[in-house]
């Protein structure tokens, strides 16, 4: 499948090589036609990985990961345009943080989430927001951790969470994956933030992720 | 040891019974000297069980548990009266929720936190945050859920938090406790709570939690 993964930080380099790995045809996006971490990245990660713009991507992708800072995230969709994003699932894994200081919080919470902003920004797409509670490394190899963790998935478009459900499964290896419900629930997810940093001072680490346990 | 409890909800009644049973002289505090839910409290759990006032309860407290709705604590503890909370732990597990609407929101989150307000309300006190993450079985009886999961701490009294690891850990008997940080971690406890309702309304159950599980 061709895939457009927006962004060419960590997150879309790491996506990105999982995918190409797959046996996907990826595109890496970002604002600079030739951004020399996309270039070194789609030289190491072999023929099927390419770069462009985002708008170059978003064309190319069959399905587009947002993996932009989500201070970025709007201001890049909107250079992917909308007309490339229509019909499509977008998924969204970016988190609306300003880290400018030690503590860190979000430019946008608890009667929004950046994942309604794009929802509403691109009405005529199928936004999923879903692997922002993990780091890269996690949203890829879950099965890394020493436990199976828990996973989840907020979006309005029915469809569109059971095919996300099914990469995040079959693809990335997740086994306990749960629907939260409709894009409103990506408040909750992007809360939850502010807990994952505190939680990696704490333990200083940034490979873990949390198991719900019931009674 | 003499502790008080306020608030008569479930919440309050739940930490109460398990202090009675520990063996110790708990008093419920509430705004009406002879609220009817507690008094009849006292009357099923026991001899050491005792009710009064916010004022009350605080004053007869070696250590004050605020178990009062978040959109109450405040002028709750006020009505306790700062010379009544002076020096003492106050273990604050309430949650600034508003729950008016189907989507739960905060009424303060993000730049500052209830546990905060509450700190600064009363300077003398020494607030530390906890427990607000979980049910009130499951925060009295984490044993009962099918593993070892994960509870917090956060506050600016290093000796107060040792305190309180030793009431969670020997009394409740939690397992694995987490120091956060001072005070301004409640932030991220407190905005997780919305995800905390939307897997509770995933999964139909209260009685759960969430294990940090590494690599």
């Amino acid at each position: 499948m061709n895939i457009a993964v927006l962004g060419t930080g960590v997150t879309g380099q790491t996506i990105g090589t999982k995918l190409v790995r797959l046996g996907h045809e990826v595109m890496l996006g970002s604002r600079d036609p030739a951004k020399p971490s996309a270039v070194t990245w789609a030289r190491d990660a072999g023929q099927h990985a390419l770069y462009g713009t985002f708008q170059n991507a978003a064309d190319f992708g069959e399905i587009v990961f947002n993996c932009t800072l989500g201070s970025a995230s709007l201001e890049a969709l909107q250079q992917a345009g909308s007309e490339n994003l229509r019909d499509k699932i977008l998924i969204d894994t970016s988190n609306p943080l300003d880290r400018s200081s030690e503590i860190w919080t979000l430019t946008v919470c608890n009667t929004d989430s950046l994942g309604e902003q794009i929802q509403r920004a691109f009405p005529d797409s199928k936004v999923v927001k879903t692997l922002n509670t993990v780091n890269a490394n996690v949203m890829v190899e879950p099965t890394k951790l020493t436990e199976m963790t828990d996973i989840f998935v907020s979006g309005n478009d029915l469809d569109a969470k059971a095919t996300v459900v099914m990469i995040l499964k079959d693809w990335f290896g997740w086994r306990k994956i749960t629907d939260l419900g409709d894009i409103t629930t990506a408040r909750s997810v992007e809360m939850y933030v502010p807990l994952w940093h505190n939680l990696r001072n704490a333990i200083s680490a940034q490979r873990f992720n949390i198991k719900v346990v019931t009674s």
